[in-house]
């Protein structure tokens, strides 16, 4: 008798989603050592440390939305992850390859806080986001395909479409966000944020249902 | 049939009690990323090492304050979690924005360190507090309003009323050592870590009781 | 009565669990760390910032080779924790010498990047995955030989050929990748992404079957 | 009916634990981003390279000297908390303090590595491990004093005693290798340097018991 070792590996829910939880903690946490308070020598009074404070606003507000980003991100994987309960090799590399352009989100972030007028920075910027809501899908649709959900019959056929749709329309989104670059990067920018403010603040709308 | 994403995203608390205890760890050691080592050349002799180290202790002083109030608050998320047996999206959102202002405190920590003589950096600091009381009894709020706690009726009163009250009367106490920066800043931080020292090592007074 | 320490040690498998995750979730996360954004001021168009951004593709490379390298090592080792049902303080020490190759593999990784066509970085670099392997070997032979397991007989002897081979194999091809550089560098790295691709994507060529 | 908030936090065993792992796997990956890799301009041959890494040699060898404290606290606070199965706020605070000193150690381990030559250093490092002894000792005393273990009698008895003799014996060799500092601090550091490879090692000496 011969035993495949892809056969047993990658099978413990707990532990992708341990370290899923793990990568997304200390990377909304890493957003936060790119914003660097102002060198003392060059701050004497109220007003000049108010200015100095001004200044890092635009950083703080990449910050905000980069964690945004990731909220929205870990919930998709959370939700995937309520309904999923086995695994394999395959589905565990892809929540690690999921991962990467989760841990990777500091830098863009970073580049497009620092390069916030260029086509580039919005253009990379929102390649991981491309990345991260395509690897959510394959996530999604590999799981369904091989029968893994603890859901079934019309049940999984609700949810399945209901995660799909999210991820397809968040990104179309996304997509028609950055391509508004072309005219103008601060309304690519603007479009961005109001498509994560959406998702992230959608229960002000919803609250009353 | 179809099925609302609202409805199904962000109900595993075991989840959003993993991502809180992530980005409290990470949060709670990068503060001591703030601490830079005195620079080599400059140090000869003992002595010239012990004045060296001297000059780290308002930053020593600063983490352990930094410590004390990541401490406060992820004790109270955790009485909260403790309480709370079922979530919806929008209390996943409240804890994820509560977390933004935990991540963001190394920050706003540094910011203090650096400017302890300034009224702004004070204000920043208590701003950050301020937000994480607030956002704190909101969690506490939705998740009562909602009935998703695991106690009912009298003991569901009571446990409500004190986490309210305590979040309120700490909330309270910064808010007046914050102003007190307006007569002297010494004065408004040695209040707040009053208030913390409270709150952290009340253990010695209630011992005996 | 006496009892020994040793004893009571290193006996907590979700313990151990929680802690390899949390350092390769950080491990895996600090990586991005070493990519520094360009700088600023020798930046105005977007055709220099392509050029500064394609000046970062080797470090993009390296710190996608290690994200894989973590990925996998993390799968040997949650494969390995799969099967193993008891510890001892022992078992627990093994583990924590691994997690030390793997929290010194981000400066490896960094030193590789920086050194690329250097023999040295590559022996540096090949010898963290040497004893991360090693150290793998040692904690499957440890656990199996004392019984930890929580399978039998014939299961635990196939798994058990499974798991060595699987470290065997790798390590040889490992081995063989590094000692190209004495011929040429950029070959041997090549081999040894090849490697790492293989057993990432193993899925590619397994799907159908 | 009026209840102290003090009554109802702190009582989750499950979080306490998760927020210390983490700590811990923060503290053990960020003791690396202390070593800098060479700068790239200074070293052109093999040769250069190789003087370059041996200069690292120091800075690896105080890397692996924290890895084991950290090793051996976390493994001591594992042991303690497999036999606590209540908690209070103070247990909890008393863990929390615990951990400051856990999140501390990088610093005081750079601190060190820069110093290496003076007493100051030395008695600085040992600070921190003293601490780290005595607020796991406290730890355990709290725990034991209340009746929180979840072994009783005998039983609770000889573990008592065995773990506390550990951290007195511990804590005593400690303090006779710091205190050689006064004599020399390369034979300070040396002896402490031995006492952790007998904490960490001892199952070389026992493993054929």
């Amino acid at each position: 008798m011969k035993v495949d070792y892809n056969r047993i590996a990658g099978k413990k829910i707990p532990r992708i989603e341990a370290i899923s939880d793990g990568v997304f903690a200390v990377a909304l946490t890493l957003l936060v050592l790119d914003i660097k308070i102002p060198a003392k020598l060059s701050v004497s009074t109220e007003t000049e440390l108010w200015s100095a404070f001004i200044i890092l606003l635009p950083q703080l507000l990449t910050y905000f939305l980069s964690f945004m980003t990731l909220g929205i991100f870990w919930t998709g994987l959370t939700v995937q992850h309520s309904y999923i309960e086995k695994s394999d090799r395959d589905l565990n590399w892809i929540c690690l390859f999921f991962l990467l352009f989760v841990s990777i989100l500091p830098f863009t972030t970073a580049f497009l806080g620092a390069f916030v007028t260029f086509r580039i920075a919005i253009c990379v910027y929102w390649f991981n986001i491309l990345m991260l809501g395509s690897l959510l899908y394959v996530h999604w649709h590999y799981a369904y395909k091989h029968k893994f959900l603890n859901i079934e019959g019309d049940e999984a056929r609700v949810v399945n479409k209901a995660v799909r749709n999210r991820i397809v329309i968040a990104q179309s989104l996304y997509a028609a966000g950055a391509l508004l670059c072309f005219i103008n990067t601060w309304l690519s920018i603007a479009s961005i944020i109001l498509v994560q403010l959406n998702y992230a603040f959608a229960f002000f709308s919803k609250r009353n249902r």
